[in-house]
């Protein structure tokens, strides 16, 4: 075996598993697509994993047993997330953002991969020690969070929505009051969605008074799941205590002084104090 | 320098480059985080895209210039694509998923990232010779097939609304009749959305006679921008000319016998006839 059909096999390798963030790949799956003897596997599976953990990209870990393998599970890329940070901050500071009623129109760039995807890791990143098995959100400007950070965590979105329709078949409703409007909003859930006895976390764009938060935890509970965390891309800073309880936001909004912030565990995470930090050196 | 030290960084270029696919990355700022010299880097980058490109993983196009480097463009992985297409009309085919009114429930199935990822791959595989600059679609169900074949090619999402939101400003909306339920039914988009002279895909979860992706159409042309390609996850084999002209799915669903089955094209496609295939080989 020539060094070059190593490095090829690594570089390959590499790309494989990083493709596959959070799925189990099985070890003879691994070395019959490879083509090569599960001892050659395995210390070029070693040298990969030592060259991702050198560079802090992340961790592969390893689960023996008959259903075992390896898994690819990518740390926080900080200095990513800290420029799509800062592109928001400046995104939403623009005028002609404002409606003459003083909201902010984002939908651009909320539906928007390449904003929306750091925004989903930040979330996850924070969420995955709360070990849910579902995101949760209603219905529509916060899906695009809801996915990304589903897809960083490796599990599936519950949708709730506004009304219920015709392929849902029977739904259950409920009317809450919303606590920034004060008006009667409502959501609902097919009797088919599948999850009964599920943590989920529940996933929006913004939060202000929080009431949309509470009722979703109240129609999941309905369904006997537990929301057992909140994450938001923005919170308005008052009222601080909102209606959900404990919640987590990229994003602070100050509408009194017009600002827009990272919010304070968002800048210690970035500074490496909050967990294993992505660097930049190349670790050689 | 040392074979090791080669291997590793090999690895970790592999890594950083094939997390951002469609993302010019400049040769500057990767000779700096990784501590090489530019000639040390080009050396590495041939190496990387040899063995990316005898796996048919996908291919690193180079651009040169002063904004240039290079992107990593991924090839349609067409095993994962089958074997999620197969995994689709299995779960489609569950009895508990047809509503009394004979609708299809599956609102879980799409907002599962790992279902709904392989299905954007293959949409975007098909409509990236059509240069759109957008993806377009219809609240609510095809929010997330359209993000997942944004990212593919590298572009936002604009979202039609059912209903015009405060947050959204100024909105234009139009009504239409809906082919399938002949019902009015209406959609509107907010003045503020950045899509004035846009090429557009408009993607949705499911066609019968076509008239939302006509009327999305219809809306887009008033903002001065052209839908060059419409894409569906499932439609009905009934009737066969679709309002909205020209469109692709992949899969087709026939409600007379109650099959679900791949799309012709599709077939194609993972046959390796319709365009460059990844390959399960490892080229070594």
């Amino acid at each position: 075996m020539s060094m070059q059909q190593r490095q090829r096999r690594l570089v390959a390798l590499t790309e494989f598993l990083t493709a596959r963030p959070g799925q189990m790949v099985n070890l003879g799956d691994l070395s019959q697509k490879f083509g090569v003897a599960k001892s050659t596997l395995s210390e070029d599976l070693a040298a990969v994993k030592e060259a991702l953990e050198v560079n802090r990209a992340g961790v592969i870990e390893t689960q023996v047993g008959a259903l075992g393998g390896v898994a690819w599970r990518p740390a926080l890329d900080v200095s990513r997330v800290a420029e799509s940070l800062a592109e928001w901050i400046e995104a939403l500071a623009e005028r002609e953002r404002r409606t003459a009623e003083g909201f902010l129109y984002m939908t651009d760039l909320l539906f928007d991969p390449r904003r929306i995807a750091p925004m989903g890791a930040l979330l996850a990143d924070r969420l995955r020690p709360l070990a849910v098995q579902a995101v949760a959100t209603v219905e529509t400007k916060g899906i695009p969070l809801a996915l990304a950070t589903a897809d960083h965590l490796g599990v599936g979105v519950i949708l709730l929505r506004r009304d219920s329709r015709l392929s849902d078949g029977s739904a259950l409703s409920i009317n809450y009051l919303s606590g920034s409007s004060h008006r009667i909003q409502s959501m609902s859930l097919s009797r088919r969605a599948p999850v009964e006895g599920v943590r989920v976390a529940f996933v929006d764009d913004f939060m202000k008074a929080g009431g949309t938060a509470r009722a979703a935890a109240d129609l999941l509970g309905e369904f006997n799941a537990r929301v057992v965390g909140v994450g938001v891309l923005i919170a308005t800073d008052e009222p601080q205590a909102k209606l959900a309880g404990d919640y987590v936001a990229c994003l602070s909004w100050s509408p009194a002084s017009n600002t827009i912030s990272a919010s304070p565990w968002v800048d210690e995470r970035l500074e490496g104090k909050g967990g294993d930090e992505r660097g930049t050196s190349s670790g050689t």
